[in-house]
């Protein structure tokens, strides 16, 4: 064994349990290419690490039970030990140890925590399977992640808020949706976690936390079907059951590189779902698959004539709205698929989107502030802001917002006509946890308001930026053509 | 990057993705010292790691999507990857590489992949909690795993068996010991797996699979209360609710190195309990501490006068039905506590275990006979064969069985008296999975049929071997001394 490994090995894990962090920042190997992972996935270069260590908070206390030592040479070492923690459970570590002027130090770090019994930051409850399917059709083996606003029987709504939960009663039956999804031979995996009430596009609700996002670690999973998409995303569902009203579906399949759609509004029913805004509630799934989603909309959506029209249209002024990224991974899809450029008037677009925001809060104060009055501090405060602010909204306006609202539908209907719009899911990929979302949730909003205000179903497709993050781009057209952009979404990605 | 490494690593992840096993076999370096790590602990030397190589079956498809490599000289260098699973999620991958003759070589490598949902494995349904508490007390904070065998409200009882499961009601109510734990601060994490119908020791239930043991890798966990143990032992819960008819509990305690108890027959109410022989089923609980197994305790139990007296005794005979590990560990034990040696005629033992194990199983066809009649196809073979002989048992053997357990019960309850009987909880530490073990249920059973047969109260206290492995030791002691007992394994924690 070469000379002051152990010593050190040791000093290391004091270190760690001490939460010790001058130590341990001074025991990873200086430079950028030190590295460090675990299942979150890889951080790279001593300062990414050091920042790390200085926000976790400690490590769960834990014993070495053994150690493996492959020495390279006099110099360097490989240092595996299997720990013990004292709440259950056991890890590995795997350590390569180099020895520099200064001592020894960790090149190079992988850490394995055993797995709890279950996510919480995804999912409120899960079963193998929770609710087994009722019949046999074409979602066999298919499951579901069940956005917590919907039925299910013999389990309560908890809508994202503890206090709502402990109030709610037992479900005697379930949701239309998932009620149709177990029938055509899907299980329910369980319920995941939400904004809210819905009353987000960020998915870091401040109770559960925030879920992860495999496709881009340490950026949001978006929201408000935030648990939804993060389980289908880790595998743990297929088929992830939210709703869309301003862009809860198209935003985590946008961030998260899923498929999803948002559905016209009013062709899948909405019984058994808590509304969050009746006028722009919609029910969406998202998947991994553009068959996938397909197959799911043979079971849930209207059987209706195809529609084989598709005229691919793209707006620069609508594209523009969004980050340079995003700009030119939508321009690269719409010049891909052909899609013919278009000038659209689109003075009107910032009082549409208040006017969105204003009826959606109105409606949402309408449906939950009988409850929230009293309970407003159960809420975190972004959501709660907006509850506050919702309460406000006098009947004068609400009716002025209804008028803007009926002009745009029209309008915007006119606009797409029997067309496919191609535009951004999202104004931005995935912004890191922590960062100030009103700016990118306003931003956002420009372009998911289109298909909220008109009630038009969009398709958001998985593309990638030049950086590797995942990016959505949204296909919108006319009322009941959901099973039309469907088909297409399935052809864009045989072609692929 | 050295010369042929590249080619080296690509040719690993090829090999891997196609199941190539001499490919993969020959990639690993020769000799004692190749690791490989992953969450379930560390092989150790090549010819364990093939063996597993050759058993695993294929590795879920993926894809590399990153890689880091750190250059430790020509011939050694570390690759780190990070790769996506085609099902969802990301894993982790670092391995050291080294040049030999033959090539590069993987010395060490240590694998993370994405947790499931939930493992499937432990349990059957969980939730964040999945039964919240009804009360406040001396169990808040505490989670429990419940075994499939109680009814917990708004949950059917599986049993293990998924056709039992199937055709289960949704119970309305939960089982007392549930309700009662609730009361007192407790939630309920989920359902946990059992063997079927609880008729094992082993559990290695076919169709939910062997639960980890996380303290002794590659060896079962123990049951039936297999899934409740291993919950516990992971940290997924903090008490294990269960039952023992012949072990249940104070095999799984044994195999894991938890603390359990088996509680008087009859002492804690048994409604909403599914039998397995009721003549001989008790409720029981695991623990990862003495004071957290006293303290369900005093939740549990009827309040009863203190009983100081502690005198301690151990029986050679009986310790001698052990394996000479077990022997060394129950002998230590009994000389830190100063237990007298004493002889007791045990020429009856084998008589007073037939007669358990044929009462056992007439009780049970007797409970379970008329639903399995037409469905002793759904049972796997080991617990399918035990219902399949207490089928033939009759009324005169079954009377006659129940005879010697009569007389075997005074005898018991007379030898025991008023002390504390020291002996071992099973007769080796945890076998290893995939080995034959009906001897070892046999030679267990005899230990532990005593406290079954008599109906007395038994507490296992986690002990390790000199192999460094888990193995429990029981104290047995007069019907109604529960208390006692969990007062002196709190006591010997404390000295410990």
């Amino acid at each position: 064994m070469p000379d002051g490994l152990v010593e050190a090995f040791w000093e290391y894990e004091r270190a760690l349990m001490a939460d010790d962090v001058p130590t341990l920042v001074g025991l990873f190997a200086p430079g950028p290419t030190t590295l460090r992972g675990d299942a979150n996935g890889v951080l790279v270069g001593h300062d990414t690490i050091s920042a790390f260590r200085s926000t976790r908070g400690g490590t769960p206390a834990r014993r070495i039970v053994q150690t493996h030592v492959q020495v390279v040479d006099d110099d360097h070492a490989l240092v595996v030990a299997v720990t013990e923690l004292e709440r259950g459970g056991r890890g590995l570590q795997t350590q390569l140890w180099a020895r520099t002027a200064d001592g020894w130090v960790v090149t190079a770090a992988h850490v394995s925590a055993p797995a709890p019994a279950l996510d919480t930051h995804i999912w409120r409850v899960v079963g193998d399977p929770l609710v087994p399917p009722t019949g046999a059709g074409p979602l066999d083996g298919e499951s579901v992640a069940v956005k917590d606003l919907y039925a299910v029987a013999g389990q309560r709504i908890g809508a994202g808020n503890p206090a709502w939960l402990a109030d709610a009663w037992v479900e005697g039956s379930h949701a239309w949706a998932v009620g149709a999804l177990l029938e055509a031979g899907a299980s329910v995996r369980g319920i995941a976690r939400t904004d809210e009430f819905a009353y987000s596009l960020a998915g870091t609700n401040v109770h559960s936390g925030t879920p992860p996002n495999p496709r881009a670690p340490l950026r949001i999973p978006g929201g408000s079907s935030s648990g939804s998409a993060s389980a289908v995303s880790l595998g743990h569902a297929t088929i992830g059951l939210g709703t869309d009203t301003g862009g809860s579906i198209r935003v985590p399949a946008s961030y998260q590189g899923l498929h999803g759609i948002r559905t016209t509004h009013g062709a899948v029913r909405r019984t058994g779902l808590l509304a969050l805004a009746p006028s722009f509630d919609a029910v969406g799934w998202l998947t991994r698959s553009a068959s996938l989603l397909a197959a799911v909309g043979d079971v849930l959506l209207p059987e209706r004539p195809r529609d084989v029209r598709r005229d691919l249209v793209t707006v620069g002024g609508l594209t523009a709205l969004a980050e340079e990224d995003v700009v030119f991974v939508v321009d690269s899809f719409a010049a891909s698929v052909g899609a013919v450029r278009e000038h659209w008037d689109l003075t009107d677009l910032p009082d549409w989107l208040a006017a969105f925001q204003a009826l959606q809060a109105w409606e949402a104060w309408r449906e939950r502030g009988g409850w929230l009055t009293t309970r407003l501090d159960t809420l975190g405060a972004d959501v709660r802001g907006r509850f506050e602010a919702a309460s406000l909204i006098g009947e004068d306006r609400a009716n002025a917002a209804l008028r803007v609202v009926e002009q745009a539908r029209r309008r915007i209907r006119e606009l797409v006509g029997d067309r496919v719009l191609v535009l951004p899911s999202s104004s931005s990929v995935a912004p890191l946890v922590g960062t100030g979302l009103q700016a990118v949730r306003d931003a956002t909003m420009s372009l998911t308001c289109l298909a909220g205000l008109a009630g038009l179903p969009a398709v958001s497709l998985p593309r990638t930026t030049r950086d590797g993050l995942p990016v959505g781009v949204s296909l919108v057209a006319a009322p009941g053509r959901d099973r039309d952009l469907l088909e297409l979404a399935v052809s864009l990605e045989e072609i692929r």
